[in-house]
């Protein structure tokens, strides 16, 4: 172990090729959980991309249940800064960029741990994914099973956030619940409605524009909300609408 | 969420730029643990690479006691199969590349979950970690934060390795003994040699060769063991001698 270390040069670049890619519940980067335990009802399809959708390349795979995916945050930019504000710290503090989840990062790699539900090989390989983060079409650089042996560290000390964040109470207009009561996937869109919406998407800087109305896109359609502060400082999020969109 | 997929083509490709270098207690990759808590004692030093060893970087990180390290296996082959053979499988059994956690894998990404002891910032930046599992000069692309309360989660299903393999009792020769006491880091590489050996470095194949001398390199030295079957059946790593190598 020395103290010697060589400078980089683009010589040291690699070139890495997906894997594989997402059709997600997340249309868009607004809304998208903050991690990805804390939507359990958030839903994914990981289509492998030849030549790594040989079935073999998944043998053994349906007796794990959680997955680490290794991905690019391809709608962020490449640019990156050294400090970041946190959402978790309301926007006003800065912390190193490695000290963070952010999505603005050098390399725009992302890491989720996510739940695998069911494997299909039978035109393909396509891993069905629940409690996950990633946007539709994200390109995933590699997948490798969850060890709860050697990755379950429960009494790791995680700074700033310690804690998984609160959820608000969600709640639907008359219009919006008729809008949903008519749809296939009524259960399951509501579900994923309350635990995107309770997680509070909105910006962190909104103190000067309480009444403001937010459309967050999930799956086909866009649900517009808005949050609102009661007695007791408690705020709860309002859908007011849901309306299909056109991708 | 569509089930279309588009093909991939090298426009998707992506080029990425080691973020930082290891230096490491491991010169090769005979003896490096499967999983990096398997050996606590095993200390690295990732240096950051310009223009990433701006100290703002890491600002906040001291708060974090686990971080996961994104990397490159540099020493393993580009090529690939969609099947391996886990060492945990006794080398026999086959599973799905992504199924498993080897080196050997599409893209060469690399995932470990290491402690971090502390940070030096007085020239470029340096994080010292233990519990690795990082050959020296393994480039690293990118550095988070351990959530525990999204991460770690104990009851989830590894399959084929649902706990950590046991260890084996290891002993010294005089000689050995002699050796080490005669280092200034003699207790510590004591405990490295007893957590690596520990772990039974050897390839999954050595049933016709019982009384083979193996040579794992730790810091700088090159520590020649051979694997005695006890009454009982039950194999002990005994340690022959210590010696000094030139990198």
């Amino acid at each position: 172990m020395t103290d010697a270390v060589s400078y980089p040069s683009h010589e040291d670049d690699v070139t890495l090729t997906p894997i594989g890619r997402i059709s997600s519940d997340y249309p868009d980067k607004f809304g998208v959980p903050r991690q990805p335990g804390l939507v359990p009802a958030g839903r994914a399809v990981l289509h492998l991309l030849p030549p790594f959708d040989d079935p073999q390349t998944v043998r053994g795979l349906e007796r794990i249940s959680h997955l680490w995916l290794t991905f690019i945050f391809h709608r962020s930019p490449k640019r990156w800064t050294p400090l970041v504000r946190p959402p978790r710290l309301g926007g006003n503090a800065k912390l190193g960029v490695f000290a963070t989840r952010s999505t603005h990062r050098p390399n725009r790699l992302g890491l989720s741990l996510v739940e695998l539900e069911r494997i299909e090989t039978t035109s393909g390989v396509r891993l069905y994914l629940r409690g996950h983060d990633l946007i539709d079409g994200t390109p995933v650089l590699d997948i490798k099973p969850y060890l709860p042996w050697a990755e379950s560290r429960p009494d790791a000390q995680a700074g700033f956030a310690p804690d998984a964040p609160a959820s608000h109470p969600v709640v639907f207009s008359p219009e919006a619940e008729a809008t949903l009561a008519q749809r296939d996937d009524s259960d399951s869109l509501h579900e994923l409605i309350i635990q995107v919406l309770g997680q509070d998407p909105r910006p962190a800087y909104h103190g000067d524009t309480p009444t403001r109305v937010y459309g967050v896109f999930l799956r086909d359609v866009n649900v517009r909300f808005r949050a609102v502060v009661e007695a007791g400082n408690n705020t709860i999020m309002k859908v007011l609408e849901i309306t299909r969109y056109q991708k």
